[in-house]
């Protein structure tokens, strides 16, 4: 496509946003990650050597096409929502704006970032909101989905409420805190189960997790804790138990009896085999003692939904100064999509609860606090409502990119994580739920609406009659 | 765990062995697959200054264990199933001899590579057969999970049946053929859907596929598709339509009308939109003229089953000449591991059909041609079998690396491809349907058996008295 827009001149400028069309996990709401690693990405666009002489041996693109792309740098700007944001679908999530070529030739690369780490951000946070904000450790690696479905992951499962990571390259790349216990190889290749266990806490004092169910953890695991947890304590150390078989909450409520009785009220249990977000909850309203969560395949995969439905698609042509919206309306009606240059606000009522998004038109919509405004359906046209909007009005997207160029500083990770914190605290519990949760309303303007109208009648007129 | 066994110098010589637990996508058989990119890691493993940085950083580990794996090499032994091989729970896919430090430090690196590129092979070959073996394009790239997601997974799709993909840099790091068509943007750049297909017919006649869902796929994109590949037709060129939205077997029912009577009869059909093995199978089955199939996140993810269950587990000590088998028990039976140093035998009978594997210990074990065998069931110990061989005995496990050498020669992707479908074909039809597949035999020698009620004896006998 790239090669058929130059040679037809066709590089004129185009606008296109990228949005998600449905929840993943049966959610109300998702996480929006991935940004930081695009940006770096984006600004340093090219193409190499070696990715030139492999194009010119697929003998389809003519010579002074590939000429082009020795040179091609991405040019456009490029406006997206926070790292962090709470989202919903059909918002625009990111806009760019840049030739067509340009725009297009960076689609897989942005869509391949931002669904994949926009996926785990928001299954980490169900995990994460499921135990209560509890610690919770991404032990992913060994089922990822090649190692950069691990190191993402392992940003992305941060960002959305995980503490550290099993990942010691995440922690090098980006600083995540690494964290591990030993494994049941450790165990097998000492003689006894104690040998193993004073062995290890010889070497981490201060760090020191007993894995307990590699022969029996009500008949073995746990005693040889007991008697080497009681070395550390003697030394003014404390430690952990991991249960990784078993039913969890009763051999965390009996091994939490047993710790008690010995004296080691402050030894803590760590658990992990396979969880989710909906065992988690389970668990913790059954009361299992459990202090921290070890959670992988089903974090860093997604488990159960396994993409997130983030697409790019073209809304408008920009021929001079004047934007052309454009549509795509597909045998599918759920895959219509909104025309123009797009905003996204977020009204917030007077305590800082979010009450609605409004899609509207960047430039000619205008939202205030005070005004009486009209929330519009974005496809039930017969239906809307009327909201004086009493707190905050922020628009959601920013620009990051302006020809070329980063124009906006990237915050810290950790401040991402906390940023996600605090946008989850102003959406109502409800939204939240991880079963059938809460709708959170996505309207759009007037002018959107009618623009949107427009565009329909004008197709259906020149296709239906 | 590495520092600590250097610590305690329990650098002693161990094996461990990979295996998995369940089919995935409750089919009744996997393919292995991720070989050929593991051993290209494993003899290049090393750590490197800014590895070793980082690691220092952490202030957990001894000066001196970072200054041993300033020069960590991988010099232990590597045994494997061939890349493509079709493989079936509790088998020992993989086999590494070494020292307990270098066969624990490869563990996630291990692990991550085949759990995912087998997932995604096995996923490939059921859509590929579900479509009849047709042809099957793999189009993962924007939903796959990261960028290695996509990578890897278009290297293991093809092993598995696509024969090619959309994603470039594939095309390039793996020599895949490379595929597209375009995209809605294209034909929203242009003023008229008939002027877009005419300017991508003029610009690519010996590969064009019209894509016909932007506006209308009945009333508009097929009749624009019929105008324009007349054109291309009367120059002496073939074309394909593409539908991506909306009921397929309706829908390419009626295309495949509309083109036969403007006598497009060589026209093909090619269709895409969250395909999978059952949606395919369903298609296949009504009769829908589809002739190639572009299947992209739910292949490139394994959709419903998002890893593969793959693990690493110690399987004996080496002490002197003499192999200690170990053996973990874990809370849940299921988890309980097959002690000792393992070879896999496949038995086929005389038309070279598949009869089932056996598991015994290498060297000790010999089957042969010809012998009346015992085929002892791996957990249930009352249930046995006797059979005959009257084909052929293979072991399955071959030497790949040899002290950290390798030793035998990686086929090319295309020849692990052939080799899949080639072993396919030698496992009867029951094994292959959708759901609910019969069950293939894996069995134990008497051997295994012995050794490892022995282990549970003594383990049991100490514990439970």
């Amino acid at each position: 496509m790239a090669n058929g827009y130059w040679k037809r001149n066709l590089n004129e400028t185009a606008v296109f946003e990228m949005f998600f069309r449905q929840q993943p996990f049966g959610g109300g709401y998702s996480v929006f990650a991935g940004l930081g690693t695009l940006l770096e990405k984006l600004v340093n666009f090219s193409f190499g050597g070696d990715d030139i002489a492999y194009l010119k041996s697929l003998a389809v693109f003519e010579e002074a096409f590939i000429d082009y792309l020795k040179t091609f740098k991405f040019k456009g700007s490029f406006w997206a929502m926070d790292e962090g944001t709470i989202i919903f679908p059909n918002e625009p999530l990111i806009r760019v704006e840049g030739s067509l070529i340009e725009c297009q030739i960076i689609e897989g690369l942005l869509l391949n970032i931002i669904n994949f780490q926009s996926l785990i951000a928001t299954k980490a946070c169900r995990v994460w909101l499921a135990s209560g904000k509890g610690n919770l450790m991404e032990f992913g690696l060994r089922r990822a989905q090649g190692y950069d479905g691990a190191i993402s992951a392992s940003r992305a499962a941060f960002i959305g409420g995980a503490s550290g990571t099993s990942n010691t390259l995440a922690g090098k790349v980006f600083g995540i805190p690494v964290m591990g216990t030993m494994a049941h190889s450790w165990i097998m290749s000492f003689d006894t189960e104690e040998e193993a266990f004073d062995c290890y806490a010889s070497l981490y004092p201060d760090r020191t997790i007993f894995l307990i169910d590699t022969y029996d953890t009500l008949k073995s695991g746990i005693h040889s804790a007991i008697k080497a947890g009681k070395k550390l304590t003697a030394k003014g150390k404390n430690f952990g138990v991991r249960l990784d078989s078993g039913d969890i909450q009763y051999l965390s409520t009996e091994v939490r009896q047993l710790l008690d009785k010995a004296g080691l009220e402050k030894a803590f249990i760590t658990v992990s085999n396979d969880l989710d977000e909906n065992i988690i909850e389970t668990l913790v309203k059954a009361g299992a003692p459990v202090n921290s969560w070890g959670v992988g395949t089903k974090m860093v995969t997604g488990a159960q939904a396994a993409a997130f439905t983030g697409v790019y698609k073209l809304s408008a042509r920009i021929e001079g100064k004047k934007a052309i919206p454009v549509m795509k309306f597909s045998d599918n009606p759920d895959k219509t999509t909104n025309p123009g240059v797009k905003q996204v606000w977020r009204i917030r009522d007077k305590n800082g609860e979010a009450v609605a998004d409004v899609l509207g038109i960047d430039g000619a919509d205008e939202i205030k606090t005070g005004q009486r405004f009209c929330f519009w359906h974005p496809s039930a046209d017969y239906r809307h409502f009327y909201h004086t909007i009493e707190g905050s009005v922020s628009p959601l997207l920013n620009k990051w990119i302006e020809n070329g160029v980063l124009v906006k500083e990237q915050p810290s990770l950790p401040e991402i994580k906390a940023r996600t914190a605090l946008e989850l605290e102003s959406f109502d519990s409800t939204y939240k739920r991880l079963l059938n949760p809460h709708i959170y309303k996505v309207s759009i303007t007037e002018n959107l609406r009618t623009l949107k109208l427009e565009i329909i009648e004008k197709h259906l007129g020149s296709k239906n009659n």
